[in-house]
């Protein structure tokens, strides 16, 4: 026989227990919060981490590509108009240009994407290619990694400023902005996901998802500890220039 | 007015000189190479390398599946034969397998995948997703890294049996079976690429193609080194219990 499904309760228990693997964890953001990080640590962080930024809209148009269902893409869309901005809304991906000038990024760098290692591009572009092929149910309860978020904005807003007084405050308009919505998009996500997985076998193929997103934030860190803590960024024992790829764009 | 394009045997040049980026430079290959690699260091290697093995002859498909040309395929798919086997041939695959078990790994928790690193997954993952977006030209010269793979495969087998005499000779078959095979495939593959990319601007975006390639398989090392040599496994703040995803299957 096989094992009864959660209860919507357990369920959502079992989902909030993944926090334990959130990147909150890793050694990199665990330096950072505690202003142990140097000015390139948190100047690697910015620039990568917009290639995350960047792709945001990209999974979430990926989503409504594969998605019949009118009324979810209705609420949906709002996060592309949340990122991508809209007239008189500078959007999430322009405030993090402008937390990138902030921490003394020059905005035209951080916009070519030659500071973004391999391995955060591919990470990013497995979480773009989930939501591209998986159904739109799976790839929005992949997104579920939001249901920590709002902790991690507000552990940015309490510690930064403090440690890093040379960061401009004028940089931390993202981590405000995203407090409320991702309270809201958690919602959203949170219904959408108690609702669709409803065998045991499904809320366990569920669990999967949400470990390969927090997969995808992990290896992003790692990359950057390779680089800017370990100093071991890509090709390190061959020369001292950066020759990776910026995108191959297909 | 803009640049001219190289000549064949300017732009083979290039190509070939791109070899100093190739992982046989990584500190990992070079522990490995040098007799400092531990049987753990060794293992992880095996079973991590084993997903790139088992990812390569869909990477082929995914090549063949946008190529219109019958005579392309007919050649090309000689890789799949080579990789997965067919009547009589084992296939590098099962060679590996066999490599895995000279190790001392179990062949069941090889295939499970459980031993992937996130790192190593996202990265051979972005090669398999190039080649199924990408045209057939830009897929198939995304290869071309075997123009360096003879070499690596060579110092294998000169310097393993020498350093790691605990490891079964029945394990070497792979790298003696590929020898012969990659350096046949370097010159379909060669052929391709001196043909398909004749302008300047079509030759930076092979290089380009090709600097992508060698990412992929710096990263992987990069996870490994994360992982084995540094001690940094994913979690390894959280809990010493492995629990990254295993593979979503879409």
């Amino acid at each position: 026989m096989s094992q009864p499904a959660m209860t919507p309760t357990q369920f959502e228990h079992a989902l909030r227990a993944k926090g334990a693997y959130y990147h909150i964890h890793h050694p990199y953001h665990i330096a950072m919060h505690e202003g142990r990080a140097t000015r390139e640590q948190i100047q690697g962080w910015v620039a990568n981490r917009f290639y995350y930024q960047l792709n945001i809209p990209m999974k979430d148009a990926a989503i409504m590509a594969n998605c019949p269902d009118r009324d979810v893409r209705r609420e949906w869309v709002q996060r592309m108009l949340d990122h991508d901005g809209a007239p008189g809304e500078e959007g999430g991906i322009e405030a993090w240009l402008r937390l990138a000038e902030a921490v003394g990024l020059d905005r035209e760098q951080v916009l070519s994407g030659e500071l973004v290692l391999p391995g955060v591009r591919f990470a990013v572009d497995a979480y773009l290619n989930f939501a591209r092929r998986a159904t739109w149910q799976e790839a929005a309860s992949s997104s579920l990694t939001e249901l920590f978020a709002p902790h991690i904005h507000q552990s940015r807003l309490d510690a930064w400023p403090e440690h890093y007084p040379w960061i401009d405050h004028s940089g931390y308009d993202y981590f405000r902005k995203r407090l409320s919505e991702a309270r809201r998009d958690v919602e959203h996500g949170l219904s959408i996901t108690l609702e669709h997985y409803t065998t045991y076998a499904q809320q366990q193929r569920m669990l999967e998802i949400l470990q390969f997103k927090l997969d995808v934030l992990w290896s992003m860190l790692d990359a950057m500890s390779m680089a800017y803590e370990l100093k071991r960024p890509p090709y390190h024992t061959v020369t001292e220039q950066a020759v990776w790829h910026r995108g191959l764009g297909v």
